[in-house]
């Protein structure tokens, strides 16, 4: 494929610095792109790399001074300006499967609507209902009245419990779990009793969920995954957890049970959160925070227990200066020694 | 359905506190309830909506005085009390798979017992024994020579290794991994050699086991999951692991290889045990700790590396004034330099 | 089957010390074997087991020095000798599915070597290449383009998604996810906008991969599993991470967006790197470190913030002694109070 990088800069309303009567033929990243490609800078920390790559225009911020003597595009959002141009350069990288596989196993009691595609070995349980243009790939199960919304992509091997609810646009990635039982016991005389979890997840609109994500169903009602938050790889997510929208779950995070998150929270890789908690909105957990009571809004925090980010870094860096405090106290007994010799 | 109170309170053993005279309809949660269910307190957090739920009635533990003019249901245990209301009143929400699907692909050498339910798509290998009333949902694998005991769940999308051992009512979630090979490697020359991980799982009764859960087999002999044992999602167990009975494993956490649990140890969300040690019964480990040795019955330990509690406490707090002790440290160097200028 | 312990040494080229003249009839660890079995110490810590095993001979490494009346095989690595040994005793504990299961799906689009092996209701997609002697279980998933070497194993529901390339011998573990999408988000005007992941994962020969792990596939050009790297389950590999060769991955632990490791890093379990952050050879990472900067060769670290380990080692034994050195503190007040009102 051959674009004008006048093209380009029109597409993604671009400012050229430098020759704009260049062909471009591929998209790629700094280090690995070669001739006629175009490329971006998404990290200052590979500002150098502008200097060597053998691309021919790079995609940068409006803001960023670039010591370099290629092309550059100047716009508000570089990220934003480079997914453009990979719909327009890499338009079908993916062929998602097309249509149903005659060895998927579909309910004659599930209702699909127009476009759907099915991929081999799927099960679609009773009574599932699945909106226009949604794919599901290969592998993936499906559970009875469970409801997947429009334009919809499960990964292969994704699990959708039984009564689910998933809203549209959303992607699911391969080994997602959506549905399991909430971790519920009781003891009784020395052994521990089932609690029936019978709520169901309700996952709003343009959600992502990550591979090998685990999702609980509630106990009574819902757990809920607000609209437009997106949660990476092998994150938990207990029963009758609420989250707000536009939340970003990095990986490996955990929520335990019922702790309800405001909208746009932030939560780190490796991090966890108590149950029956509450986040206000846009606050941010650093990675490795341990969460264990309630945070008002828009406030950052890190550290096990969890603080403002201000004090744990406070409270860090005198732990880190340790071994120099016992140094300095030890001269002080010392000094306090002497003088009361001498008093 | 219509159930009435007093019929409930018989079920369950409680005692009606006000109107007994009310016709049941639902069950739900304290906050989603609607007129008509009948709802419960499980977390004193939650006390205040008793005012303000639309439920008819609210079961209790008989020692909570609860500031309410809803009925009350009193009894010993609310959340047993509860699970035998959800039997009554939300009997059949789940439809398991009946009968063998005609998709799945069983070994002729397979033995399955009676009533047994194989969902769509599921494999089962040569030599594999099912036991009475087993439900294998769509999706799952089972190796051959595995034997799965009697009234056993599983739910789709689950791998069961060849020849593990899995006792009788063991339900287990989507995505988990049972049997697979144990970490062993041996650095011969720069390389890494596999070490044969030739020996089992097995799985004891009435064991629970969270979604994408991953348990290895042993490099011998087996690893075992104690009777009743009860574990969350995203839990790592590494080969030779022994755990007790009705120990409670919570999500994302983590035991190295051949590592001991006694009888009803409790591991909490993200915590961590190394390999080769011993856990007394009982013992409870917080959340996010990291035990690094073995631990005597009856303890609870917290922190990284993980102590007995009271002293991990009293660690942290000292921990967290360090900012403060820093500046009484100064005035308190300054003093000494005044002294000493003085005598 | 039986050996005479004589062709035992001479496979493994061990010493014998004791009674040569032994038949051995099978193999185990030291605690569970029975008459007739060879076995073997692998730690330290089980010596004491040497008197009371019932096995016949056990093998150990030339500089242990042994308290026990068995026969003893002494080599230069107890491991190896071991593996040698179950090859000879235990040689096929597992049947791999062998041929191609009817109930597969394999497009007629795909090319399969020689002696190639899919399970029930695995799933091939078009212009998949999969290498001579390689077995793919029974619900594996392996997306269009997707390149599988030679003489691999993957276990059942693998998914491998579209174009990802990997190696010969490559093992991966059940419910693992080859090549889900990059975690990569832009914000725009208040909602997350997906930013495209169109790269792939490159898994170089003599790869092992866990259970229930996930590697992200590039934002473009790849990640990357150097040769020889292990890794245990449930790990996060995150977008565009480098490793190394014979890098050693353990459980739970987590590798954040384009982060590189040299060759033999090792990462103990649940711990954490950040990401774009540069790894140097055989760096050593302790189990639950989180680091957060680049680290030189021959390192090793532990804690979080991660250090180098004998000043995390100094930093944390301080941290320890913290309840002491507040009550040392609190006298040296007194005694400088007492000091200020005598001078």
């Amino acid at each position: 494929m051959k674009v004008s990088l006048r093209e380009i800069a029109d597409l993604v309303g671009a400012e050229i610095i430098g020759s704009s009567d260049i062909i471009i033929t591929g998209i790629s990243g700094l280090k690995e792109a070669k001739e006629g490609d175009i490329t971006f800078l998404a990290n200052l920390k590979y500002a150098s790399l502008m200097k060597t790559t053998n691309a021919f225009a790079i995609i940068i911020s409006k803001d960023i001074t670039a010591d370099t003597n290629k092309t550059l595009l100047k716009t508000n959002n570089s990220s934003v300006a480079f997914t453009k141009v990979v719909s327009l350069l890499a338009p079908s990288v993916t062929n998602h499967p097309k249509g149903v596989h005659p060895s998927s196993v579909i309910s004659p009691k599930a209702k699909l609507g127009n476009n759907v595609s099915i991929g081999a070995c799927a099960v679609i349980e009773d009574d599932v209902c699945i909106g226009d243009g949604t794919v599901i790939y290969g592998g993936c199960y499906v559970g009875q009245e469970a409801k997947i919304g429009e334009n919809c992509l499960l990964y292969p091997n994704v699990s959708v419990g039984e009564r689910i609810d998933v809203g549209n646009r959303v992607i699911i990635h391969s080994g997602a779990v959506i549905g399991s039982d909430g971790f519920g016991f009781s003891m009784v005389s020395g052994v521990q009793e089932k609690i029936p979890q019978i709520g169901i997840v309700k996952i709003e609109d343009d959600v992502e969920i990550g591979a090998n994500v685990a999702i609980d169903r509630a106990r009574f009602d819902k757990t809920v995954i607000g609209r437009g938050t997106k949660i990476d790889n092998l994150v938990q997510i207990a029963h009758n957890v609420v989250t707000g929208e536009n939340c970003i779950i990095i990986a490996q995070s955990g929520i335990s049970g019922s702790t309800v998150l405001g909208d746009g929270v932030v939560l780190a890789g490796q991090a966890g959160i108590s149950g029956h908690v509450k986040i206000g909105e846009k606050v941010i957990i650093a990675a490795r925070a341990g969460v264990i009571k309630s945070i008002p809004p828009e406030t950052k925090v890190s550290g096990f227990p969890a603080k403002p980010h201000d004090i744990a870094k406070k409270v860090n860096a005198c732990v880190q200066r340790l071994p120099i405090l016992y140094k300095k106290i030890k001269e002080l007994e010392e000094k306090v020694n002497e003088l009361e010799k001498k008093v």
